[in-house]
Order: C-alpha cells, then structure tokens, then sequence
C-alpha cells in the first residue's frame, strides 16, 4: 500500500468519516463567553479531547485500520508512535481484533507504557541509539508482516484527521478561520483538505510551537526544514512535516502562528479554569496563537481544534 | 418574604426554570465507557462544572435574584457565601443590575475573594469572631434594605437547584438512581422534589463527605444534627442542613453513602483523567459514594450531579 504522491480528497475524508462513524466519538463543540472576551474573538471549539483514547489521532488511526484489507489485517498493524497515536493505533486494532505492535524506547515515560498496553497492544522496547527504534520496527515487519502506520505522513491517517475539521464545519457556518496545532501536519493536512472544499471562505492558519517551528519555517523557505529534537512542552508537536503533509499545506494554509512556552502554558491553564477541560501542552497552541495575534483574529468567528488531553497530573507545567 | 415551612412542588421548580432559561446554561449529560466499566453501572454525568460560574449554584441565584419584586431588587442582594453560592449571586445581580453584597472572612483566599470582585459584588470583610459575618450582614442589611439569599435553607434558592435534575431527567429516560452531593441540601432538596415528581420510580440518593456527615446523622437521628466546623477537602459541602431542607430531605431521599476523604481524591482524579473535565472536590462525592458502595449501583442506570469545577489548579489534592 503506497499512496504517497497521492492527495487525499475531500470525497477520501467524507469515505473516512462513514468508515469511522461506528467507532469515533462526533466530539462536541464548546463555547466560553470569558475566552471570547478575553480574544475578542467568536470561538469554537472541537474538543477532540473528548475523543476515544483522549486525541483525534484514533481519528486517523481508525481510519487507517479499517481500510486494511483482511489479508492485511490479520498480520497485523505496527507504529513507533509512544504518544496518542500509539494508544489510538493499539485502540483501533483491538476494535478490529487484529494484532498491534508499538516500539518505544526504554525510558519511554511509564505513563505512556501503561496506556499503550491497556489498549491492548505488544510493546516492544528500542534503544536510544540513533535509528534504533526504526531498525526494531523494520525487524518485527519482517517477522510478522504487520501494516506500519505513520502518524502524520500517511494517506488514510490524514483522511482520518480531516473528519474532525469536517465535523466543525458542518456544525458551525460561515467560521472565517479554523485554527488547528501543526506537528507532523497530519491534522493540519487533513484540516486544510476538509475547510477548503465544504467551506472555501474559511481561511485555514495553525499554531506551532516557537521551539519546533519547522513548519513556520519550512512554508518560508518553501521546503522541508525539518527541526532537530526540539524540546518544547508541546510534546505532541515535536515532530516535522512530511513529504505528504508539506505540499497539502502549503497550497491551503495561509498562515502559521509560532507560540512561546509560556503562552503554551498561559493559554492551557486558562482553558481548564475556564471552560472545565482538561486539555494537553499541544491542544493549547491554537489558543496561544490567538492571544499572542489578537488582531488576526478580533471580530472574527474562529474554529479551534483541541487536538487532546492526556495530561500527567501530576506534573503540571505551573506547578 | 418569608417562605419557610413552605414546601416548594414540582410547579415551582419548573416556574424556575422559565425564570431563568434565558440566563443560565442547560448543561450537557456526558458519559464516559471507562467510568461505566469502572462502577458497573451507567453513568449519565450532569456538568454544572459548565454552568455560569461553575457551578449549579447559578441557578438558584438566579431564581432569587430575578424573583424579587422591583422595589425589593432595588435595594440589591447580599450573602455571607464565599464560595460558589457568592459568585452566584453576584453575576445574578450584575444580570438583573442590582447591587450586591458579598461579606466574607478577612483570611479568605485570594482566589475567592478575586472571582466574587470579577463578578462585581461589593466586598465587606468580617473578622473570624463568631457571628461576626451574621452581625455584618445584618448591619449592611439595615443599611441598604438588601435582600438576604441563604446559600441553600431558601425556598427558592432549592427551586432553582432543583432544575438541573429536571433537565437530567427530561433527557435521560428511565435513570434508576439520581445521587448529588449534599452539604446544606439546597442542591438535594430540589433535585428530590424535580426527581420523585417526573420520575417516580426513579431512587434518589446522595453523597456525603465522611468528614461532613451530618445529613447522614440527621438522617438516621430523625432530627438535625449539625456538624461542627469540618474540614473535609470537599469545600462546598462543609454547611449543614436546614430546617427547610432536612424534612424535604428526609421524606424523598432514600439512601445517604459517606465517602472518605481518600475516595474523593481518587474519585475526583479519575473524572479528570479519563472524562477530561475539571470538577472540584465537592463534585466527586457521589462518584466516589458509587465507587465505595458498588453493589448498590451495579448494573443501574445512573444520573449523577457533577455540581461544580472551581478548584486552584496550583493546589491540586494529589500533588
């Protein structure tokens, strides 16, 4: 299965959307008169937090599983991902009944192990050598023929992400800008796919961490720039576009707002004292871009995706 | 005004519901797979962590507030609450635009005396000598001819809690078991009267914080018994009943749980955790009372009151 080169559709992300329909919450979208104020601005948002295993990835990752073929299938599915992508990979296959198999490293945090292995997958452990993880990966594909599903640079997982977007647009009209985080840009691509064709007005920018700007960066040089290990709090934001991701984005998305850390950290701990979410570093950005822009985005009806909430309580960035 | 020993009926709940629909929130009914697994029963959570201020204290407030007659709602409001009911009753007379008092203690915190100051109350302090906030209150009352809204012993402060019951069970059919927490019973006392009036067959139940047990005492004692000063990290339920909530208490509810401390911590983390919504302490309770007595809630359909979500995200109980 190879479709790189290949751009998603619109008709791919309507396809997504019924494929995903029995097993993807359709996540509310939420109001807060103090954040309007606080903005000026109108907003509304996708609260992907609420999404089955706490991210929109099981969007893409669902997508991705139950396109397989059975043949497919039953070898099994396999990612590197340690994050959301991981838990919604294994999620997806166990809804699928097949096998997943998720690499990470050793020192992968135990939070992350435990949620991966409660959704049911096979972890297998990797070095911190340099390409470690991937030679592991390659070892077990070998072995077991298993499926690898990229986070972000994949057709079907694209496809996947997009739903969200199209979820918000068929809810909310005449949104003049919607708003995602932008990491591998497997959100953003799929967001950029679904607003420009169901809504052509609404005008498509993200937020990005200022410490892993590639995208910034690499839709000024107009190529791929990618960053290097960037440590940002944002975790689910530290990887870079892809050869799939950057072309997407760069014909739809007029605009990428970087955000510093502490905005990151200002903007996520207004959304839980004020609107009762619970909301992870990542899914803060698009707000902290608003905050830190306000008049890009003053008297303007804006659709914000809250990509997740995995959280570790007990290590909260203003404590 | 003086409505006491005056029992309020379904009518006057649903008044209150007019009265206040176009100030107040109907808040969503969420349900959680992993909360349903963990209890083995199902759970339909009523968010009043969404409400206006955060709370369902809102809703009773309003009703007050938007219930006096022209020439009292002059003279303003006032209340000795720091906590919620405070907040409560200053954005409710800011809505109607009418004063209101707020007399606390000088060693409130901060966070308190902030939110209540946002909301556009004005602020007396009283010193922490006993009865010194009664005396207070009493003296600005003399003064300015206020009208004084108890936080929960007040007929129509019990007829506006009372509506976000009545909204649960308008939305979810059939619940065997609708359980709030309970401190001074306001929230109780309406939710019985709402609950047993359109869902007969419906039980309803209460949690309570060990620490805080005097409706459980008074319960089984069949007199009031109050407790004295109790510290139970569930803030909002440190009052006791009253003499008109007690008897609406004691004739619909069926059942009072206790729940230790250790449990509402646990109770409250695990509502964060995996619905990926901020409640406070208080709102744990009766997660917790179904966490530590689950053969009484097993395989039932279960309406919960999650009452509120004002916590101090820097003092957060498991850190």
């Amino acid at each position: 299965m190879n479709y790189m080169k290949c751009f998603p559709t619109i008709d791919d992300i309507r396809q997504a959307a019924e494929r995903i329909r029995p097993y993807a919450h359709r996540t509310p979208v939420l109001t807060c008169q103090a954040l309007n104020a606080m903005s000026g601005a109108e907003l509304f948002f996708k609260c992907e937090n609420f999404q089955k295993v706490g991210a929109f990835k099981f969007r893409g990752a669902c997508n991705a599983v139950f396109s397989l073929s059975d043949e497919d299938a039953t070898k099994g599915v396999i990612t590197h991902s340690s994050g959301n992508h991981g838990a919604a990979v294994a999620l997806a296959a166990r809804l699928r009944g097949i096998p997943a198999y998720v690499v990470m490293p050793e020192n992968a945090p135990d939070i992350k192990k435990t949620a991966v292995a409660g959704y049911g997958a096979q972890i297998t452990f990797s070095t911190s050598a340099p390409n470690a993880r991937e030679t592991t990966c390659g070892r077990i594909i070998e072995e077991t023929g298993a499926t690898f599903l990229h986070p972000s640079n994949e057709f079907l997982v694209i496809c996947g992400q997009g739903t969200a977007a199209l979820e918000l647009c068929e809810e909310i009209r005449d949104l003049e800008i919607v708003i995602p985080p932008v990491g591998g840009g497997g959100l953003l691509s799929g967001t950029a796919i679904a607003v420009s064709a169901v809504s052509p007005h609404t005008m498509v920018m993200a937020g990005e961490p200022e410490m892993a700007d590639d995208a910034y960066r690499s839709l000024q040089a107009g190529k791929i720039i990618p960053s290097g290990n960037p440590q940002t709090i944002a975790d689910g934001l530290r990887t870079s576009l892809g050869d799939l991701t950057f072309p997407i984005i760069q014909q739809h998305v007029a605009e990428i707002f970087t955000v510093s850390e502490e905005m990151i950290i200002q903007a996520m701990r207004v959304v839980w004292e004020r609107m009762k979410i619970v909301i992870e570093p990542s899914a803060a950005v698009p707000f902290g871009a608003i905050l830190s822009h306000p008049h890009k985005f003053s008297g303007k009806r804006v659709g914000v995706i809250l990509s997740g909430g995995n959280v570790d309580l007990s290590k909260l960035p203003w404590n």
